[in-house]
């Protein structure tokens, strides 16, 4: 059910012929209300494609009445014309919802530099025929018609006594399409204003999609919205609506890991004892960015050493010379010199687990990645070509 | 003749088992005089091997009569018995040439780890051996005792009015052992002080190994060292001898890209117009760094939406939306939009070029990089194993 799982959201996808393979391709999602509260976290790349340049304005008062998504192009650096193909999609989803344009977010998946006239007619078709298709069942249909190389549709849904959220993703770590842009609409039933949306959402992303950190690469379209239509009558405690959203996140999170069809390994790196979270991150962040490490991993190889050489380059507080580290539960490497050997590692499941014990505190982080593999190098020399 | 071309210098290079092919790995260099001086630069990785940690200390006077280097082992991680391998290797080496151990530096390549019994008898073996066969021609056996996965010996000369410059490189930027370590050794007859080498070998780093950044994973055991002699009887101005110094260490980097096995395109990054160098720089850096644009150039893809979604990530001074990208030579994104088209481009030779034009200053800067390749996953999954 996805995103139609709360109660208050109708949804569609429906095929426009912006993917060749005929597959869905354009998503809409609506908010009935009787609240139209909504919160967004964007893509950090100063490069940003227009409909992110769009709907950073238009969520700004808070307000969201709709949520247009096509893939099949990233109607990025396509200029004015591109930001021109945005706006008159909002206009047009406005125009048949009676709504203000200004309260259309719209996202768009697919190859930076697609955003021409047929680029254009075609979305703008998708948004007729998917605001006639909208259905309180759509949800599933919304999540296919997102799906880029995805392997599969990711959706979440989270029911606490009397009020649910709702989540629908897209994005395959390692190999989606132009830069594994990500695209995640979640929405509740629960009775929440903006800017209580915005601090969950805020939080339950730094925990989640921002410690998923596959390749290194971050895209032009990434986009994360929040909607609440307050339909349950409901207002719960915000600290336990953010462990909610923060839930159906993380689970978002690990789909699109564990659909990252490069890989070969869906890395679990675990930083303990550190003597702040920041640091843990940076650690984590910078073992999951190392491509001999990763390579490491793709060969099952419980290289310890690439893993002290990659956290060696942080600023993160620990002597490097005081590190233990294990593989799938097994410590091979301790106080900075090799503990048990490398053949009790068994690094052949796809699940995979790397322990690293700072010894310098006690704040914690867990960043997912990936291996790298001739597959992820496979995909992404044959993209555009 | 790399590091006996110039006058003063004797060197070898034996081979003690380190290496299971019964190839040389043991190369020792020693200084003649009449002047001993002498500069070095070292890896940034706070987790640095236990020759970087002693010569570190054994180089902060300005003197060296040697430099003893092996592959086949990186004496990394190996804890106090390790660094008592390398005390003990300068201590043998000072005893047979009738100096200081603390004059004597120490470099060691090879797996992390590596440094038990067997590597310290194999390695003090080499010092007596490699001492016993030194000779004024002995510097290609020198550098050819410490290659590991390179095709081919690096070397470079550069003679000028009576004095000479001479050098010896190994690495292989993205599929050395371990981590791509690189050991550099540089030798010159002119008669510099040690503080004029540390001028000039910081300012010669800075443009030529700095900027070569192969898979952006910096090794424990880098190490890049400048032996003067004085036996040419002349002293040239400091920017005389930079110039000349820089032009090796540009020759030898490019020879370091050019044998990065897995890599099957040399691609120089050459960033113009910047607002600084430092960020022309660090524009160049977030392109070599980004896996998908390297794997588009595996793929012979001119894909310059990933160079501009690389560049967004950066905090250089330029408006993402007014950047020109070229790929060898055709101009395919001009003002953050398309330009000539991708069929324009040939990206069939090895050597690659991209220019960015940021319109932003005056400064440049151009960053050595290669393609991530199928043999880069290869040979990075398997080494250990």
């Amino acid at each position: 059910m996805s995103v139609t799982a709360p109660q208050g959201f109708d949804a569609s996808g429906v095929a426009v012929g912006l993917k060749s393979t005929g597959k869905k391709d354009v998503a809409v999602v609506v908010n009935r209300g009787p609240r139209k509260a909504a919160a967004a976290v964007f893509t950090s790349n100063r490069a940003k494609a227009n409909p992110i340049l769009w709907s950073q304005q238009a969520i700004a008062d808070g307000v969201a009445e709709a949520v247009v998504l096509n893939s099949g192009g990233a109607n990025c650096f396509t200029g004015s014309f591109g930001f021109q193909t945005t706006h008159q999609t909002a206009e047009r989803a406005a125009e048949l919802l009676g709504v203000s344009a200004g309260d259309i977010i719209v996202c768009s998946t697919g190859l930076i530099g697609t955003g021409d006239e047929v680029f254009r007619a075609r979305v703008l078709d998708g948004v007729e025929r998917g605001i006639a298709e909208l259905s309180p069942t759509g949800g599933d249909a919304a999540s296919e018609a997102i799906m880029t190389t995805d392997s599969r549709a990711k959706r979440a849904v989270h029911t606490h006594e009397g009020w649910t959220v709702g989540g629908m993703a897209k994005g395959a770590g390692m190999l989606a399409p132009g830069l594994a842009t990500m695209l995640v609409v979640i929405t509740t039933d629960a009775d929440l204003s903006a800017s209580e949306l915005d601090t969950a959402l805020r939080h339950a992303t730094r925990v989640s999609f921002d410690r998923l950190d596959s390749d290194g690469c971050m895209s032009t379209n990434d986009q994360v919205t929040l909607l609440a239509s307050g339909a349950s009558g409901l207002h719960p405690e915000l600290p336990v609506f953010t462990a909610a959203l923060t839930s159906v996140c993380l689970d978002l999170a690990e789909q699109l890991q564990g659909d990252a069809e490069g890989a070969s390994h869906d890395i679990a790196i675990e930083v303990v004892r550190a003597a702040s979270e920041s640091d843990a991150v940076e650690v984590g962040r910078a073992v999951a960015r190392n491509n001999l490490f990763k390579a490491a991993i793709f060969g099952n190889d419980p290289n310890w050493g690439r893993v002290l050489a990659a956290i060696g380059t942080t600023t993160a507080a620990f002597d490097p010379y005081d590190v233990d580290v294990s593989f799938n539960g097994v410590r091979v490497c301790t106080a900075g010199g090799p503990d048990r050997p490398r053949e009790d590692v068994d690094l052949t499941p796809r699940a995979t687990r790397i322990l690293i014990d700072l010894k310098s505190g006690t704040d914690t982080a867990t960043i997912l990645t990936n291996d790298l593999t001739h597959d992820y190098v496979h995909e992404n020399s044959a993209y555009s070509s």
